[in-house]
């Protein structure tokens, strides 16, 4: 099962810009990306059509946008996740033998809204019943989760301000990013608090965008691409959606059964991995990530940053895009942005931070507090 | 890829259950019907957690109420149609050699909200931004099929009568419908006009309800039952999202494309089915389904209903469990419902109205108006 090729258009606040126009746009990058296009079904990655826009059926809204009309599909929602689960449901399409081509596209619109109501939509990838209803709003409950880590580990804020600093010097060379300019620890601890200890600076932004990647079976993948990039492990995890019910906050078992699942078949271990898009929707959400691939220990991920691990070069190199930190975070479409990307660093073409001879890379989505998680291992 | 065991509650108005206490009677119900269940991953079949309950992470509400903490999975939405591309998703999983068991649950939550919000959430199935804004109900747009039918195929409204008439029937045999009265013609065309030639009897009521159906490859099947059913044919489809865009409202190309698909895959033609679920949330979806699946040439599916057709016994025998209309139409849901009545029709064990000696069996399930078609084929 391989990649034949993606688009992707820059993410962005695309007040002029509607759901079609969004897939339009990335589907007619991923176009000049592939000698010959023709999927036979399509799966969208998305979270709040169906809250904010009051659209379902939202497949027949993207097949529409990019001429397959006729071609059967279906929206994959595991909130922010989505998009890595659509892809891993895209993965399953083809290597099933039901289709030779699936065309998977991640797509999110979140700016037309007040701040407001977007902060309701995204407090519902949590326990709406459990938690959202008290107050809690999403960044709430991931403050929670940071300060338990500050405490425990005897993290200092400012270092947990390096991650964005990184990403944001990532996302100012990557022209898909929403957040292009460069900031300092400084920045980071003297903007807005959002939920304690959670600043501004530590959350990703709301903006929209689309995302899109042709999967293909071995046997016509070579009619497509020169350079195609082999879906070489799947794996998905969830966890208890409330908080409360959680064995430990800090070792979300999500990401711990994604990763096994998909680290075993694909036979590789997490040292073998050359460059990785991982899920840090806030600062936080890297800690857990990078300590629940197994790139680092739990409570050691801070300091691995701090000694400057994981920047370009080093294996992994983590989220050279700049993340959902400054790429941005449309929340649906997230998993297919970093697929898209981390495909492009294997074949060399990405058109920002980059390193040359990555063989093995990881795309980790994840939805809720790292409640429902899709790791896909890509293989050049 | 076999379906191991079923599950449902019945169809219903159930105020005092929410989303984790359905899928749980439901799957309760499934480990009576299994020997062994130990689901790797779970799919999700919903419509409407997300604009009515403002519920996302979905699959993790259901991985919880069922002991599956830990296990990945997500929400497939495609409007009325979920539950069927559920079940799709879920053999893709199975088939592509990802798992070997794979729980699908269809779940929805209707009754909690006054019938205005119902009705402005079941619009989200219909083009919201060309269509529902501007007044069009759900019903309203089915209404234009109906009308266009009954002018083009000369189809009388007493002879359209006769398809809610019969479902009732085999609702009122079926301990899982959720509308258990026989009604007569008369009473069909005394009932209330919900969008004219649409009467409310014509129409599926607005329930909850919950159904599991358990996957599995042909591996382990025979670990986890002796009345092993095999899914031989999956097949999904697309139309126009905005009905004014149609090359023709009479011919939904998305039920055409997934039936050829699926009788393709299954190796079989649309007369060698015994028995089938087929989508009728109106009376004019089931002319349109009956239709597009080849049972009837295009305009001649209420001649043949006028005649006795599809009746037990006929082949197909359509419907047993009193269709969307008498079993009741827990949108997202439903599709998973219909799977789980053909099985019990192809093992004999359906416990109401029902036909003996069936081998071949069709679960028919469609989003918006005929706009996402999934058909599921089954073979004893």
């Amino acid at each position: 099962m391989y990649v034949a090729g993606v688009g992707m258009t820059k993410v962005d606040r695309h007040y002029d810009k509607g759901f079609q126009e969004l897939v339009y746009l990335a589907v007619k990058n991923l176009l000049n990306d592939v000698k010959e296009y023709s999927p036979q079904a399509i799966v969208v990655g998305n979270m709040m059509s169906s809250s904010l826009y009051q659209q379902d059926s939202l497949a027949a809204v993207v097949t529409d946008a990019v001429g397959l009309r006729g071609k059967g599909g279906f929206k994959v929602e595991a909130a922010c996740g989505s998009g890595g689960h659509a892809i891993a449901a895209g993965y399953a399409l083809i290597a099933s033998g039901l289709y030779d081509q699936v065309l998977v596209v991640g797509v999110e619109k979140m700016s037309d809204y007040p701040t407001s109501v977007v902060t309701l939509a995204l407090a519902q990838a949590s326990d709406f019943e459990h938690e959202a209803i008290y107050g809690a709003s999403f960044a709430a409950l991931n403050a929670l989760a940071m300060r338990l880590y500050m405490h425990k580990y005897e993290a200092k804020r400012e270092d947990l301000a390096l991650w964005p600093v990184r990403m944001h010097e990532h996302g100012s060379q990557n022209p898909y990013a929403q957040l292009r300019n460069r900031i300092t620890v400084e920045d980071v601890m003297k903007s807005a608090v959002i939920a304690d200890p959670i600043r501004l600076m530590d959350s990703a932004p709301i903006g929209d965008g689309a995302a899109a990647v042709l999967l293909t079976s071995e046997d016509v993948v070579r009619k497509l691409t020169d350079t195609p990039i082999q879906v070489a492990g799947v794996g998905l995890g969830s966890d208890g959606l409330d908080l409360a019910s959680r064995e430990d906050l800090l070792k979300p078992i999500s990401i711990v059964v994604a990763s096994e699942k998909a680290y075993k078949m694909a036979g590789i271990e997490p040292k073998q991995i050359d460059v990785a898009e991982i899920h840090d929707a806030f600062t936080i959400t890297a800690l857990l990530s990078i300590e629940g691939m197994g790139f680092a220990s739990f409570g050691e991920a801070w300091k691995l940053i701090r000694e400057g691990r994981f920047v370009a070069g080093d294996k992994p190199s983590l989220n050279l895009s700049g993340g959902l930190k400054a790429r941005g975070h449309p929340v649906g479409a997230t998993g297919v942005y970093q697929v898209a990307e981390v495909v492009m660093q294997l074949r060399g073409d990405f058109p920002g931070v980059k390193i040359s001879k990555a063989e093995i890379g990881a795309a980790m989505n994840t939805g809720g507090v790292a409640t429902l998680t899709s790791i896909i291992i890509l293989k050049r």
